[in-house]
């Protein structure tokens, strides 16, 4: 039936949602047995633990003199970009000058000594860039392993809630100030731990209609290449960095479906809907346990410790795609791209 | 942006969620634990366990000569309907007799002495249906309290899971195989359990797009009223049913947004969507246990115990209308109507 007094189910969505939900994240007094976990999950709703992590051993000894200490030279793989933009919406100019685009910038990727990366980190002034990102077990079974044991293997409540002996993955992110991570979404429950310096969280819920906000576009998909090789570094002789479009399948070129808006800068590249948004904002400090549940979008950006860095870990466990919330985002995000 | 690709986003959450769930319905083997059960309410996911309540003091002791003995002629309220028809769409014929068209059918109730009610249900002819479904908390706090302390007073797994004490409401239904509840959906965690009889559950989740499938309509509603009284009632003498529109306020006739398609006779009434869906059927036998997650469609039909009654008891815990599913089947509803 045709329904005259729904005027737009997409702002609906977005105003139910709200009115039915805090935009204050909860903050529990202490971790969750794994049945009140279970309850955040069924209600996808974030929360923070303060202090959760205060006592882990990584959180009271990870100074850089002590994780150079361990590391040493050993290889890293380090993601370099021009202004800390690693896969993220960025302005491309044509060779020829002529016209400017937006596309997915990836970084570029390197290997540097564990050492050598860290210093330049918490150096000044810095020509580039740098962020220790690789999202891909990179602590527990990747180059930072000798660090594993200074973090639980799982975190208790989650393994037991989710039924999941081990998580999907856990990883280490060194970086400063410097590096944004873009507003995205992950297919995981993501259990997200401060270490050191602090992350500041802008979160947007999948089911309040978040696909209709972030105003998703089709990106050409770019990487930055160093126009110098790394040899013979010295202070400002890194190499410039180039942004270079990617060839794709067949040179048709890769397109990536982006989010552009930025919940920081809320009126450029608005969608019609993203004034409704009323993002759910959290900073962790260090020993502070975050649990973002998956399909919420998420930008983060960082401030550094004392010594300059921002160290963090987190946890991806798998998400259930047989609950709801997957089919009917998936639908949200049907409706807007058909309709926008 | 405009995606071609999508061509149908209601039929793509329909053919989503029907990839990624069963419509065979998942039998435990005993009952679950409070996580366990937290884990079906967070997928949103209906189980049966067969037997988790033959040893209950109703399933054992329930005979209906037990029944009259405990309740004897004290008054229930019991729904009248010619077809077994109550909350149903019925056509209704304009008393010029010019129009037909599909009303919401609410049954004529009236209070019954108990043991004449099962008399009657349990006799042959039957010139009219009853059916004692008042869901109005009758087995604790109702007419039907003397009986409540025959099964526990709440379920232990769905207390501790969902966080609340008490349900909402335990509910006594005592019928026969002529009545049938119509296609229809709550916002509540059900337990349903049967006692005596069979009740054969036709299911619809939410989250696969039923909205779309079922096809509301905004019926009128009506009631049946009783042509004759009671006085003097014998067999073949209970008064003719007749069906009359609802004044509504201020005379305007009030309207219903009822499903009209029947998933057992899925040609008529059917959307362009209803082809897609895929029901989930389970009939209960005495002794076992439904989760019925909140806002799965769902339709009714019972067949007799030898005694010739079909009595079901069940418990109904409040929503969580914060997580996605409630605002997300909003939202699948109003695009639905706006599209249809
Ligand atoms: O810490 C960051 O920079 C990003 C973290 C993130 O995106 C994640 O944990 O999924
Ligand atoms: O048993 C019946 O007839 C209907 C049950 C029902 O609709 C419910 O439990 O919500």
């Amino acid at each position: 039936m045709a329904d005259p007094e729904i005027q737009d189910p997409i702002a609906e969505l977005i105003t139910n949602y709200n009115e039915l939900n805090s935009s204050v994240i909860e903050e529990l007094d202490e971790e969750p047995s794994a049945l009140e976990f279970m309850r955040f999950v069924a209600r996808n709703t974030p929360f923070v633990v303060r202090g959760a992590a205060a006592d882990w051993q990584a959180t009271r000894t990870w100074t850089v003199d002590y994780l150079k200490d361990v590391l040493g030279d050993e290889p890293v793989n380090v993601a370099v970009t021009p202004r800390g933009n690693a896969d993220a919406p960025t302005p491309y100019t044509s060779p020829d000058g002529t016209t400017t685009t937006l596309v997915f910038a990836k970084p570029h990727e390197e290997d540097q000594p564990f050492s050598a990366f860290l210093s330049h980190l918490t150096s000044t002034p810095q020509k580039e860039v740098r962020y220790a990102q690789t999202q891909n077990d990179n602590l527990r079974h990747g180059e930072y392993h000798p660090l594993f044991h200074h973090v639980p293997p799982t975190i208790p409540w989650a393994r037991l809630a989710l039924g999941q002996e081990q998580p999907d993955a856990v990883n280490l992110w060194i970086g400063n100030a410097r590096s944004v991570t873009a507003l995205h979404k992950d297919n995981y429950e993501n259990v997200y731990v401060q270490v050191a310096g602090h992350k500041h969280f802008v979160l947007l819920p999948p089911a309040g209609g978040a696909a209709a906000v972030v105003n998703e576009q089709p990106l050409s998909a770019a990487r930055y290449v160093r126009t110098h090789t790394l040899e013979g570094e010295e202070e400002g002789l890194e190499g410039g960095l180039e942004l270079v479009l990617d060839d794709g399948e067949e040179g048709k070129g890769e397109v990536v479906p982006f989010a552009i808006w930025d919940p920081n800068r809320p009126a450029e590249n608005a969608t019609r809907y993203s004034a409704l948004a009323q993002p759910m904002r959290v900073t962790l400090d260090p020993g502070d346990m975050l649990y973002l549940p998956c399909m919420w979008y998420h930008k983060v950006s960082q401030s550094c410790s004392p010594e300059g860095v921002c160290i963090a870990v987190n946890y991806w466990y798998d998400m259930d795609f047989a609950g709801p919330l997957y089919p009917l985002s998936t639908f949200v995000r049907s409706v807007v791209n058909k309709e926008t």
